[in-house]
């Protein structure tokens, strides 16, 4: 089963495009987690427990697990994900060449997605694109202050690099894996980006902590994935912030079940603001 | 101290510009190391000790570490470097946004050095620019096949996309840490690149199993970088398969001392190939 057609019927399950980021900052993980074996991992076990119902996808990021506890809580955090039927978009925006982004590609071994940067171009996305099955997200317009230092560079084909790249990664299409990063702080953009590649799913990225419009990200984020039977638009809108440490604002943000509760809580609003405009 | 300064008195100890790659790829570390703990952290080990004499820098590819055991293989080897006194620099090709990227470039609390992708811009960059005597390499122009998919693409204003690059990692010099990646696969560009930006020193790839031009690679990847007292221009040339596995072609591939002697000897013959054009 594709990763789109397994993402889709997730979506028409929960009734949910919400990605749930896995973003388990050391400095925010709450007091009473900090004696367990592995924090990160006690942290986001919770978070899925509260959050699933609502969930049609974990994105957990790579940089909050580049160490060796850090690989053990994801392994764990992507099983038990699994054990719970919601798949997992690994947040790594990897790219090399060669035999080294071969060596990367294998983390598709074990989750069901990955982001990638697409720099260094075709040959260094290759490997992933190459496994069967599996979600490839390429960097298309990021919502960050910097995004616009390359990808709004106007080409001579009058085309600002973005499009450019939503192009090439509707080329490298070919097996229908591919989806695309698209800020939601942008609405124009991910107008442009949606008008370009009718039928490619986003990741929108932004909604929440940075504040991006939530009707521009369902109305352009979502594609009517022509592979797959489900009856339903295929995207995700992701908050990570917003929802994991939702509980840091809740009445008694030191009481366990309150705690996760108030992150159960955001995931379920998210979900609604978002359903109001599928 | 600034990481180029340190780079620069290595250089002069060495009389070496030799980066030696510690890509340990799983499928070819040899059998009689199979069975230790940590087999990347034995198979670097051995390597660091048969090339440390003519290694100017290490640097290991993350992609080689992205599990439990890999990074704690990852820690020792850079420990084990560090006692060595070689400067290491982590090829990671990192960039992310806000928190993420904060959380990537604690990664140079222990390393000395790492390569980062443009393709975020500036703020995604910002993290680890603002590390105290570190180094910043950014990806400019690679070697690899589809590295003209969108580096080579012609801008408004004439140019193509990997001098802007080259630019604009000149602009974020601001305290001289900055070098930039540019193959050796493409003479012509890294002139043009050195033309660009005269004081940035190059990490040049692709010199040994890739093919490249060692002779461009040292005229052009070497600068006279300016904040340096030793009296060598900085810059590296890296090989990674070209140097760890050539006991891989020794005439004895099972004997540990054959094995590794071959390291020692490839990158003696790639320190003297290359001083040939200093």
């Amino acid at each position: 089963m594709r990763f789109f057609e397994r993402l889709a019927d997730r979506i028409e399950r929960t009734d949910s495009v919400v990605s749930v980021g896995l973003d388990p900052d050391p400095d925010r993980i709450p007091e009473f987690l900090a004696d367990a074996d592995l924090p990160r991992w006690a942290f986001n076990r919770r978070i899925i427990d509260a959050t699933h119902e609502h969930a049609a996808c974990y994105k957990p990021n790579a940089a909050f697990y580049e160490d060796a506890d850090g690989w053990r809580a994801l392994r764990e955090t992507v099983a038990y994900a699994a054990g719970k039927d919601v798949p997992v978009l690994l947040d790594a925006k990897r790219a090399d060449i060669g035999n080294t982004t071969r060596q990367y590609a294998e983390v598709l071994d074990w989750v069901d997605a990955i982001t990638v940067n697409p720099y260094m171009g075709r040959d260094s996305l290759q490997p992933f694109l190459d496994r069967e099955g599996k979600g490839v997200f390429v960097l298309c317009r990021t919502s960050n202050p910097g995004g616009s230092d390359l990808q709004d560079l106007e080409l001579d084909s009058g085309e600002p690099l973005y499009q450019r790249v939503a192009a090439l990664a509707d080329v490298w299409n070919a097996d229908g894996d591919v989806g695309l990063v698209v800020g939601a702080t942008t609405t124009e953009e991910l107008a442009t980006v949606r008008e370009l590649v009718p039928e490619i799913p986003f990741l929108v990225p932004g909604v929440g902590a940075q504040g991006g419009d939530a009707e521009a990200a369902v109305e352009h984020g979502l594609a009517a994935y022509p592979h797959s039977d489900a009856d339903v638009s295929v995207g995700l809108v992701n908050s990570s912030r917003g929802i994991i440490f939702a509980g840091e604002e809740s009445s008694r943000p030191d009481d366990e079940a309150t705690y996760f509760g108030a992150a159960g809580d955001a995931a379920k609003r998210l979900k609604k603001r978002l359903n109001r405009h599928r």
